[in-house]
């Protein structure tokens, strides 16, 4: 995103960061170095964002990458009138336009909260340095992206998926704590279906339990 | 793949390596270190696998990472009976299955050469191995999955699109050298629309230009 909207429009930076949450997702894959611990303490943000505000928007910069601790965030892209949703995503997880980590250029794509969301955010050249700086930082980024990487593939794979049911299927195997959580519309959205059909598909699966 | 099939069964392995092409691409990333190139130029052999051969079928066990020193491959799943084109790639690029790289599963996709092709192959043993003892090799992996992940990305978001046209469009975009070297029934595939669908697309193309 261009620059943090000022407090009250919707997101708020403060400097007080409790990023324990993300260490701990970090440690489960890597030992996190003292340096790289100090560096993520003195670069990370703290901002809350509210529900159905964005995040980034197609067109404009994006300057940071997210934490997610609390809420629930979606991507998404326009194709004419119609916004297809590209990916749904909740605590725990990083968020950023994946496009933005290489080259700075415009955002094809738009990342809004579906939720109340409290973040942690970086901007991406503090992540740069970060990685110059500290090079057994690019150890747990390598570990990360392998892992974000194999989500992009699944979710590629359940585009591709030509039949309703094997599309929900595929949705409950990846994401099934998502599939009473977030609003029927933008499931529907990511599985490129219509709502009806969605329903459809939930009630036959409902039934089978 | 499971184990390099004997020679004279459609894929010879060698161990006389030149792994110019692999380092040229590396070289453009970031420096590699001799102690880098030194690894690889010990743990890599090279294999040549002919149009129609499997680098990888589903249910087996993805052991290598390959790069494509000159040929096309495919990435393929199953729905039911169709087959369904997940990517197509050539000449400089690395092919494996991402979802062996963290975890030792059966795979759930099938890799297939379209042309006769040489490559370079690794043991994803020896890749674990070389991210342990040499950490700058992370730093290139790091980067290179950057590049992948953003690619898998751009790949969803094709494949989520809904008019034929933009479908299309979109795939001469990041695609255009394989738009007329790869067997159509492949690029239909990938793209979701029937071969009759993609020739009247291309038509209407043609025309434009």
């Amino acid at each position: 995103m261009n620059q943090p909207e000022p407090p009250g429009s919707g997101q708020e930076l403060s400097r007080i960061p409790d990023i324990t949450p993300l260490l701990n997702v970090l440690q489960a894959l890597y030992p996190v170095s003292p340096a790289v611990e100090s560096y993520l303490r003195e670069h990370i943000s703290t901002a809350s964002v509210r529900k159905r505000k964005m995040l980034l928007k197609e067109g404009t910069y994006c300057e940071h990458i997210y934490f997610i601790v609390k809420g629930a965030v979606r991507g998404f892209v326009r194709e004419g009138q119609r916004d297809i949703t590209t990916w749904i995503t909740v605590e725990n997880q990083l968020v950023s336009s994946i496009f933005s980590l290489r080259q700075r250029s415009p955002a094809v794509e738009n990342i809004q909260a579906l939720e109340n969301c409290d973040l942690l955010a970086m901007t991406l050249d503090d992540l740069q340095t970060m990685y110059e700086r500290l090079p057994e930082s690019n150890i747990l980024a390598r570990k990360l992206l392998e892992i974000y990487y194999a989500d992009a593939e699944k979710r590629a794979y359940i585009a591709r998926l030509t039949k309703a049911e094997n599309k929900y299927r595929s949705f409950l195997l990846h994401h099934d704590p998502l599939s009473n959580r977030i609003p029927l519309k933008y499931i529907a959205s990511y599985l490129g279906m219509t709502l009806e059909t969605l329903s459809r598909v939930r009630k036959k699966f409902s039934s089978k339990l």
